[in-house]
């Protein structure tokens, strides 16, 4: 009994997704649409030249103010000599690649669990492009941003190479972080009240 | 004498940036523009459910491979309960306001300097609107990445309110990871050669 209930228990999860709580967050979603919409936050304070740091904790979701973090995240963003930083941290640039690169890695374990795919192994690496003249306004027909940016995967799953080349594409098309960046998303500055 | 050549020495900083690195910066980039080219990079192993880590270290840029860094940089991907995970760390769209933060702010600090106006201080929130129904994969006509992001910029700078306008105008114009967010960017995902 007690072997059938540890079997219970893990076919419970898979890719350390706990199944059950996905299918009742997907079902609650289903019902009320109002539980999908989150807003996610960060205050920055600048410390000198290309030093500045974070701190991430509240946000909000699932139809009410989130309390499960017991402590506050904090991120220095730096810049190397070469930008005339000191190393402080990596650069935002870099931290765009670190959000891009969990965002597909997490939707795509999601995913994979909803089609009941175990993955073994996945890693990435990225690269992205980026022409300084339009950060420093050299050149107003060099966009500021990256050009490209290239993820390679490599995936080690229990599915067959057509089971997983769909799932790449899903997910590429589902990720947040990916379609914040390969699509137009709005960003409104504003001076904060005195 | 030394008292003015600690005078001469100050001069030469603003807001934390070295004036004179930054001015030959640009005219070296100005001579040839290939050295304006950068690639910067991440590597990511999935970790078990919503939880993996990015490794950064090397970039591409100026003409060379950087060898300036001497540890590598280490981030922890995590989501809270409510997105099926234990709060390993922050999530991927938080780090990508993160980023937007300082890229945002270093640019505004680079672009004073350039233009001589000295910062007192400088701090930024930032919130961004996401409906889950689009990573979820329930409603095709919601965008899964972020609707909208807000910057509230806190500035106390020696300048004008005309001035500092145009420079806020400016810095929205000219960071990457801003640019990289409201203009679409390709991304390619492509499997690795075992």
């Amino acid at each position: 009994m007690a072997a059938q209930a540890a079997v219970a228990e893990k076919a419970n999860f898979i890719n350390g997704l706990n199944v059950q709580n996905a299918v009742q967050t997907i079902a609650a979603v289903k019902a009320d649409k109002r539980l999908a919409k989150f807003q996610f936050r960060a205050r920055n304070r600048w410390i000198n030249g290309g030093e500045n740091r974070s701190t991430i904790r509240d946000f909000y979701g699932a139809g009410a103010e989130d309390t499960s973090r017991t402590e506050t995240f904090e991120f220095t963003n730096g810049e190397p000599p070469v930008l005339l930083g000191n190393n402080e941290g990596a650069n935002p640039v870099e931290f765009l690649l670190h959000a891009l690169a969990g965002c597909v890695t997490t939707t795509f374990v999601l995913h994979a669990m909803a089609r009941g795919i175990t993955i073994r192994e996945l890693s990435t690496e990225l690269e992205g492009d980026l022409d300084l003249q339009g950060l420093l306004g050299l050149d107003d027909s060099v966009s500021p941003g990256y050009e490209q940016i290239r993820i390679r995967m490599n995936v080690k799953a229990d599915c067959s190479d057509k089971e997983l080349n769909d799932l790449i594409a899903y997910t590429q098309q589902h990720s947040p972080v990916c379609n914040t960046v390969c699509r137009p998303v709005p960003v409104v500055i504003e001076q904060m009240l005195k």
